[in-house]
């Protein structure tokens, strides 16, 4: 229809129908003419590998294909597996995969990469040690009413989106560390096996393909991953800055929604994590209304990520769910079908590999869906009996979150103060298993192939992987988050001290 | 270009350039004559819920914006998820759905629907229970050098394709399995949370959205869902019949094949169950052959699920994997890259709840490609830490197989005796844990209708949840798959004295 409209203002005005029919019957005209004059050769051959070298005519004998096997070549992966298939490209990977090559050990590696790029915890692995020896066997071979073993119930199939009887724990558990200010309903709770299948199906149920998700970057380098790998939806960076302690603004937002309408995007919801990852900030009940407002104004989704939500141990700040806004607001005031929030164990009980993740949606279609799609990412059913167990052991639960909460609170003071004895600078956090690094003063360009060059040098000469901010899509050089969160205090001191000869001119 | 091309002829002949331009000049100049006449109303108004109308000016103010929310509607879900939310339309899932309303009970609800539809097995659950009894403390807490439980053995990241010793553990296994014939490199093994993301996975990784697969029908319902909820490849049923016991030819697959291409669709791969599903033959050595010469000819994939591998009970015929056939095959024969296997251990092991599925390629790009996908349906590691002490019990495998196999041909021989004694014949079968009934003889008209008449007076009627053919895409009506492995020896009077009554002139 595109060509028919501007020829429209011709075809009403005075010149009619014929100018209307001329223009673009000369434009063919001349079209075939070049057409002509250029006319390609005939096609090549196909290439040996090529799927339509199939269909030449079926003379030759069954046999005779099969000598010429070599040349038909390998047969090709599709075009959406091959990318997948090279080595990764963001920094956030390269290091991650770099650090494998050689990880120090405290006690038998002391030379090796230090691992600051994953964002997991060892500090409470004593309390989880405790409690999986002493309720371990329990937890799984003992049924609620007290009986014994039963193979069936963890042998056999279960709904995919997990028993009622975890999804009521899990209910209860995300209530007790969101501070008990906001209620959990089962019925609106998917259980998936990890936080990364949580973010795709949900992405996959909010857009479609060649869609887009609005997001605050500086944000956490696997959501290209969770989201681009086979959902087909974009991801829109809304830059935030050092000077606002890189929180969103519904200005950026409306900005970037602009711009992505302008470029024939269509925007279908706003993705973002709270505490931030990778800055460790806790967005203020203003900042979250703000963002409801926007996407309801826009009529858009918002999906809120809080898989660090008991990870908080700032003193001055509290969480606040996106569960929480909308309960607190009239029911007039928002569509809350429009809310979906990510959750999981793998940060906040430090259970990675227990594939621990959670759906909450507002939305009842979304939950239906959802459910549907748990064929590709249910939590098996011995795992669910131990989390039954794990998350109804309230005692425990309060005794390991506040121990957490702690223990990350000294971890990060001692980090942090490590780093301002070498003059560089955090930005403030509250939240998360990482700090956020201002190492601008360690660039020797101001500039993204500075950072990069900065990134490498970690690597190689201080053998520290650091995730530098553009693979955060961060637009500031220089920053990198830092987790903190697997390393003893000891060893504290021998990255300050690799950073320290780093930071210093090279006498060579 | 198709434009182009059909008037190359013309611009060509003697015609040239001038005749060329005047027949698009005047298709064009009648194009407008007519869009000008019918000249469309200006477009309506977008309706209240659509996403458009956020693109008002934005003269009101954000608090008047939200007094008008209810008038914006709800936001919508992604139109591929919204068929998800709705009820299923196959008789496949409506039969398993409309079980769980009033499930049979042999003590507690003998007038309940009795379950045939789902393919899982619970005849060995004594030896499961022994195993576990016995193992599973040792097999999550005692580390593989002997030492004691140590937390971040199954609390931390691991690799999301498996551990090296669950995938060592696997090939073992899988090789024991299928008569030790063939032997499987670890290194070509992708680990994941069932063998419903094992199919999707490896789909996503060998064709494109709006390609499709050969798939020889009847076919296992399940594929529709693990192939079409998400990748976009289109399965094309190549249909078998009960002359030929319902095994594919290669005649068919030819058919098929230029069929699909004619119609514009571009075919990847064949997909197919070897022991089939839904009806229990086993392919032989020679049709695996001659699909893969088939698949090497026209430079496509080939899929074969493999996941009732252990559940071979017949006495005449033995289980060939396709890996065996690669492995026989001379070198230069074929590109084994093309070849790809999917097994698990909800079927062999009577594990559905423990998830477990493996992809086996013989191309390194898939494998590549698989293993990065493995972050949306990894293994939790304690579920890899029981598998690994379990499936390397070598005793104890042995002793399961044995009884698995015997304990199903006994089962068979029962239920289709009964069938038998009822005038209802079944198709030969070796494999699997289901047979494939040949009802026709109970139909009122011979014709899709008639079989699903059927399917409803089984479910409402006779209380029997079976899965009719045409679920299965089966040509011929009247087929339903009946999986007996979870019945008990006592149920099966039951269900036939039930079928006896339906097959009976009705008195009223």
């Amino acid at each position: 229809m595109r060509l028919i409209v501007p020829l429209q203002g011709v075809v009403q005005g005075r010149g009619g129908l014929f100018v209307g029919s001329l223009i673009p019957c000369c434009l063919f005209y001349f079209l075939q003419l070049y057409l002509k004059r250029r006319r390609s050769p005939p096609p090549p051959p196909p290439p040996p590998d090529s799927d339509s070298s199939s269909e030449l005519p079926r003379t030759s004998s069954r046999s005779s294909l099969f000598t010429r096997g070599n040349s038909i070549g390998r047969v090709r992966v599709s075009s959406r597996a091959a990318p997948l298939a090279k080595p990764p490209d963001s920094p956030y990977y390269i290091g991650l995969e770099r650090v494998k090559t050689d990880p120090y050990d405290r006690v038998t590696n002391r030379d090796g990469i230090i691992q600051l790029g994953l964002a997991e915890s060892t500090l409470c692995f004593d309390l989880l040690q405790r409690w999986m020896s002493e309720n371990l066997m329990d937890s799984l071979m003992m049924q609620s009413d007290g009986s014994g073993f039963d193979v069936s119930t963890i042998a056999m199939y279960q709904p995919f989106e997990g028993l009622l009887e975890v999804r009521v724990a899990f209910a209860d558990f995300m209530s007790r560390i969101m501070g008990g200010n906001v209620s959990f309903d089962p019925s609106n709770m998917v259980i998936t096996a990890g936080g990364t299948p949580a973010v795709e199906v949900l992405a996959f149920c909010l857009a479609d393909h060649g869609n887009a998700f609005l997001i605050p970057s500086p944000y956490y380098p696997g959501f290209d991953r969770d989201i681009k790998f086979r959902t087909g939806i974009e991801l829109i960076p809304v830059h935030c800055r050092s000077s606002d302690n890189f929180t969103v603004t519904v200005s950026a937002l409306e900005q970037a929604l602009n711009q992505a309408r302008k470029r024939g995007s269509k925007v279908s919801g706003i993705l973002f994590s709270n505490p931030s990852n990778p800055v460790g900030n806790i967005l203020s009940r203003e900042t979250l209304h703000a963002i409801l407002s926007f996407a309801q104004e826009k009529n858009i989704h918002v999906i809120s990520d809080e898989i660090f939500a008991g990870s908080v141990y700032g003193v001055d700040k509290e969480f606040v769910s996106m569960a929480e806004v909308v309960a607190a607001s009239a029911s007039g005031d928002f569509d809350k079908s429009r809310v979906h929030i990510i959750y999981g164990l793998s940060k906040d009980l430090s259970l990675p590999g227990f594939r621990t993740g959670v759906i909450y949606s507002f939305h009842e279609d979304v939950v239906s869906a959802a459910k549907k799609l748990m064929r590709f990412s249910s939590m098996p059913v011995p795992v669910q009996r131990i989390l039954i167990s794990l998350l109804s052991d309230t005692r425990f639960i309060e005794e390991y979150m506040a121990a957490h909460r702690q223990r990350i609170r000294d971890k990060h003071f001692l980090f942090v103060e490590g780093l301002k004895q070498l003059g560089i600078p955090c930005a403030e956090s509250g939240g998360g298993l990482y700090c956020w690094v201002d190492m601008s003063s360690l660039l020797t360009s101001y500039s993204e192939k500075g950072e990069l060059e900065l990134f490498e040098k970690l690597l190689s000469v201080a053998k520290i992987n650091a995730t530098p901010g553009t693979a955060c899509y961060c637009i500031e050089p220089g920053w990198f988050r830092c987790c903190f969160t697997a390393l003893a205090d000891e060893d504290i001191p021998v990255i300050m001290e690799r950073i320290k000869l780093l930071a210093e001119p090279s006498t060579s």
